[in-house]
């Protein structure tokens, strides 16, 4: 170890990108890529063609990016509000803070809260692992409660004894998403009671980076609450994963905190340009969800019958499956098992410990995911 | 102040985005841009063309980038080896982390040697905010020494002497530009040598964002002191100020650190493109340099005789540009007075407790900075 690197993050280890980037762009094609969530489909030719006239025409590339991001913040507001069926006078782009992808701001609000022994954070497994990896990157510690094994709320009991007595630092921060990742259910009332329960002094952050799935929103509670902020992004319904966009909601005072902390041109005009037109162009882009939705229970139905097979509802654009516990072979043997089989045929999925977390793809790939889903338990012995 | 914000963060100010961003664009284009030290040239037409055609044929917009920057890594290590004359067998790409600009790098180095109370920072001022800025924002002890007056060296007594007595916690990262900015040298003999003189539990951060402007680089010093990196950045002579690409130079083991820190999709696939792009085409990209050299030396012969000013040597792309002392007005007022009568007239330009900060532009431009600041010192009565 070096000695100018911090002693505790010698044993850290870092968030895996999923397994077909860094490999040749030839074998990314080859393989049905369902494990990170994406939308299926690009931007449709006419808006990439307008985004590359804007890059050639419009944009210098030798100027630094607007700093500010007022145009993009503006058009995100009236989003928001359009979302959560508020007036225009709801939301404006001083309750925005905007990212290079919600990492960033998770990022951020672990800065301004938790930094110099000030706070700790609380999640409950299994969830997005970014918010525990990041915290470790910057040596804040990670309370983890766990879900209950059928509907998947988390462990209220156990969380609010978590708040109660972490001390040396005190819980700082608590995340959720909603609905969450991997296991695609929303916040449940008893969840919801919860984080309206919790004192001013500790943050909430409410990750919606499937609102667009669910149509479920909490925006609308956050003037009542001014220590609960909403992320949202622009990586997955907008089908802008590749540009690196998301954004933050929340009370002026704590925007007004994050803008300050953030690198002052964190967004490439071109993630800027992109952003501004798939809002401009919402109704063209999100007109892919219902068939998402469709497509999810038909997934959802095809494999429930499934005698090995234990799946449960989803509010997102991905399905969560687990295994039937048999007197065969351990549960997460069997799961890694039907990843490999599947990743052999040609479909990438997400191993969890828990489980299988697959995203709905297009008609096609749903179809192929079926097919080798089934053929894999069949030849799994299971 | 939100209770569940860190205390320590309720006076802090942020770096200011320059005074053009944010403002409406017919605005910007009204006015010479010289306070960002740009390239004054967008990147030429058919390679504009060849990366928008790259976005609409081969980028998957609905796809998360390449996170692991492979073939970015591996073009940028020739091009170091290159720049300083080393074997192709020099440099590879474990020795290169690429980040969302340096400032993203310099937020990385920061976390990765201080946090958690293990280290301050050291910077000699006048120099590059950002250190400071985002060591703060970290809750980083910043110590600060002075520079000689006349040739901007480092007051190495005062710097040696703050590494021997600063304490609770100690310096960990010395922060220097090479050539800095504003002042526009390159570090002295005598730097270097204390630089060398550290002891490497001491991280030394040489920033070379402006190494196409000095050819002076210390990369081939790297092998040899496992505690130096080297920054260096597509925002100035390779014109990508837009797409926020940045890079660290250094030991094997400290770019894996950095790597594991740093968010795992970083840079959006259209900055990955551009970057890799600008490297392929960087003898026509860095065929300008030259006559931004010549453009130097005509601003500085033109201005050195004026009675009032006092410019000093430059190794960059832009010059520094104090006023003598004079007995009828403090030079701080007519610093300011001078920055705002240049805007009045046009012409932005970087005001600095010090000095104003000047960027070599077009032909063109530089003759109006010419007569614009002729005028101004002439109404300024100084």
């Amino acid at each position: 170890m070096l000695p100018f690197i911090r002693s505790d993050l010698a044993q850290f280890t870092a968030y895996k990108p999923h397994p077909s980037s860094g490999t040749a762009e030839p074998v990314c094609t080859l393989f049905d890529r369902l494990d990170t969530n994406e939308s299926p489909y690009d931007l449709p030719p006419e808006i990439k063609e307008k985004l590359a006239w804007t890059f050639q025409q419009v944009i210098e590339s030798n100027r630094y990016p607007d700093g500010g991001h007022e145009t993009l913040k503006e058009a995100i507001a009236e989003y928001v509000n359009e979302s959560a069926n508020l007036s225009s006078s709801g939301f404006t782009a001083a309750n925005i803070s905007v990212g290079n992808g919600s990492d960033e701001l998770i990022r951020s609000l672990l800065i301004v809260t938790c930094l110099g022994g000030e706070g700790s954070i609380l999640v409950a497994n299994p969830t997005f692992s970014m918010y525990g990896i990041l915290a470790q990157t910057l040596g804040i510690p990670v309370v983890s409660v766990g879900r209950n094994e059928s509907n998947f709320e988390i462990d209220l009991k156990a969380a609010q004894s978590a708040i109660e007595q972490t001390s040396n630092p005190p819980i700082r921060v608590v995340f959720v998403v909603h609905p969450n990742s991997p296991t695609a259910n929303c916040l449940t009332a008893a969840e919801l009671a919860w984080l309206k329960s919790l004192p001013e002094e500790i943050l909430v952050v409410i990750d919606e980076a499937y609102f667009e799935f669910s149509q479920t929103t909490l925006v609308g509670e956050l003037p009542q609450h001014p220590n609960w902020v909403v992320l949202r992004t622009f990586s997955k319904a907008f089908r802008l994963a590749a540009m690196r966009v998301g954004y933050c909601v929340g009370n002026a005072d704590a925007i007004a905190i994050l803008e300050k902390v953030r690198l002052p041109y964190n967004l490439p005009s071109f993630s800027l340009a992109a952003a501004l037109v798939a809002l401009q162009n919402r109704q063209l882009l999100l007109s892919s969800i219902p068939q998402t939705l469709s497509e999810r229970s038909k997934l959802i139905s095809a494999l429930s019958p499934h005698p090995a097979l234990e799946i449960t509802a989803s509010d997102t654009n991905f399905i969560y499956l687990r295994l039937q516990p048999n007197t065969y072979q351990p549960v997460d043997a069997a799961l890694k098992s039907l990843n490999q089989k599947l990743r052999n045929e040609g479909t990438l999925v997400r191993l969890l410990p828990g489980g299988l977390r697959i995203t709905v793809g297009t008609p096609e790939e749903n179809t192929r995911t079926l097919t080798r889903l089934q053929a894999a338990l069949a030849n799994l012995e299971y």
